[in-house]
């Protein structure tokens, strides 16, 4: 099937739970979809070939860090990001609004201008405007580029809030005009608004006037409870766009999906899997196992006997306990592999109870395993 | 082909370099060969899968390092380290006496008792007994053992080396007989002697009396320069016995194996592949090449185009200068394998040039490439 445009196509509901695919001339993308993250153009320590064996569809780029290593000078040589990384599927960056609040330093927003910040690599200072970011997000090649909005640290200010509503609206307006007309790409829009309910629709109503390809809740999972990013959705999704992919930025555990899931959102990303497979952390159809723990020193049975990917069910958890005791490369390299061919099979699963319409018996089970 | 026993054929010899074939019930292992290390009970870095696929056929463990961890216990319960790292194929494993001399604290050695040292993760006091070394590597379940010996920092000392000498004697002699009787397995005794001939000759003549299963040249590649290390070897390696394998511990860099071959070595084991591979230093054909020199940014041309191995040969030079810079694990993935299947591929042109009778124009060739 030769797809020429990107494209959202809803296929079913189970109450607010969304099945749907999203259309791109880089390939299908199932949703719900969980995207891995590839910061600085590689998922870290999976080989592509089997990140592709996991079902993986897309992945994340991080326009901020690509920036600054390997630059827009090697990206353009190899005509984008999918060709330096040999990564073929689509790619979705993000703009660099989290990170230059994140991790950049000595950051200050000028409305008219865009993000001053000084790298965190060697202190340069960087102005990054919202036409920049798109620019770069085009010489990366990405499939779906995210708006540069600003990004405010975990807050209960409210107009701190309102004002960087105020200055992502007006980014995300000239991101659109930087964007220009490209069917076969797609530019999503940024809902932030914290925890109040009334700015998250404000903004979300802006975003809707310039009329986007996808919605994206940004400013989440920043430090609230899981509680209150719940309720926040639960106030906010249904007035997203129905016929537009929702995607809930930098979420997060399997509960934390379930949870958004439920309330309709369709897309997520989150360096959970790796960031803990270099930690000894695996996530398993038995729930979560901290393979750091002595109880497993002598333990022989596999991770989960029902992997069939690369062997990694040959491996049992008294190696894996030596391995990452002994800070082996070996373990980060099969734990995080074996955790985002977990949560492929998690939202694979996900997508057959939704069709079923029993997404909520697969939401009790399973998030009472992971909360 | 049932193989039942281990033994050693010679098949061809051109000059001195020799081509031959050990075998063991494990497998067959084509001489000269290249072990690969896995200190810690993994070649740093690699996937077993992909170990084999480089045409492997043996690689080394650490007694002192698996000792420690993770330690005879889960050994046992694994009957052995091939099983708890799924390595079928042979394994070599050191005694435990180079690491004693280069990692370990406050190593002393009682002649009568063994060597006594604290280890270098947490100070606690061990004895390795010659007896104990071989009782650690059948629980390993190794196929090819070697004796516990003396290793003496590098000196000039001769009274040092042949004090040292005397005292693997002995343990080598107690070593033999720990090993007992097992025609599946191999014992192999290690010269000591430094560079002084007499010396090495000495500590050969008596390892000869008890005629092992192979000979190893130890305490070479510590400081000494190549020539030093090829002087002592001409002199020595001709009086080795002509129908066992010959062992150069520790080496090197493809012009030291070039170096050897040519004196009558055999077998060579060495970190170089993979510890090269997590610096960005990679073999290849055209000879080495520092990936991390900036000269490689926009270098589009793969490693080695010739490479089928894993797609590696899709990774161009531009993206791994981009992975070693920024310490992604994937740089020391990909490098790493590429070095053993690159030394592997060159230990299997040589065996080549050996039978065909051109192993001086392979050697001519690729020593300068390398030195």
């Amino acid at each position: 099937m030769v797809i020429k445009e990107f494209s959202f196509e809803l296929l079913a509901q189970n109450e607010n739970a969304r099945l749907g695919k999203i259309y791109t001339p880089r390939g299908i993308i199932e949703t719900p979809a969980f995207m891995p993250v590839g910061t600085l153009g590689t998922v870290k320590g999976v080989y592509v070939e089997d990140l592709i064996k996991t079902n993986s569809q897309i992945i994340l780029g991080n326009t901020y860090h690509l920036m600054l290593r390997p630059g827009v000078e090697v990206l353009k040589k190899f005509k984008g990001l999918h060709n330096f990384m040999n990564w073929k599927k689509p790619i979705l960056t993000d703009s660099g609004g989290f990170q230059i609040m994140s991790l950049s330093k000595f950051n200050k927003i000028d409305r008219n201008i865009g993000a001053i910040f000084k790298s965190h690599l060697d202190g340069t200072k960087i102005i990054l405007s919202p036409e920049l970011s798109i620019q770069i997000q085009k010489n990366i090649n990405s499939d779906i580029m995210m708006v540069l909005d600003e990004c405010p640290k975990y807050t209960n200010d409210k107009k701190v809030i309102s004002n960087a509503i105020e200055t992502s609206t007006q980014w995300a307006k000239r991101c659109k005009i930087e964007f220009g007309i490209n069917k076969k790409k797609a530019l999503f829009g940024i809902v932030q608004g914290g925890l109040f309910e009334d700015l998250r629709l404000e903004s979300l109503a802006n975003l809707k006037d310039l009329n986007f390809d996808g919605y994206a809740m940004g400013g989440l999972a920043v430090g609230e409870t899981q509680f209150e990013m719940q309720e926040i959705l639960k106030k906010t999704v249904s007035y997203m766009p129905i016929k537009k992919p929702r995607y809930l930025m930098g979420v997060g555990t399997p509960s934390d999906i379930l949870v958004a899931v439920k309330e309709g959102i369709d897309m997520f990303d989150c360096v959970m899997p790796t960031r803990s497979g270099r930690t000894g952390l695996a996530f398993t159809w038995q729930g979560k196992i901290n393979l750091k723990n002595s109880k497993y020193k002598l333990d022989k049975t596999p991770l989960d006997k029902t992997t069939n990917l690369r062997n990694i069910n040959m491996y049992s958890k008294s190696y894996l306990n030596h391995l990452i005791k002994t800070n082996e490369l070996l373990a980060s390299m099969i734990i995080s592999l074996h955790n985002i061919n977990f949560y492929q099979e998690f939202m694979k699963k996900m997508r057959t109870s939704i069709k079923e319409k029993k997404f909520n018996k697969f939401y009790n089970k399973y998030y009472k395993l992971f909360n």
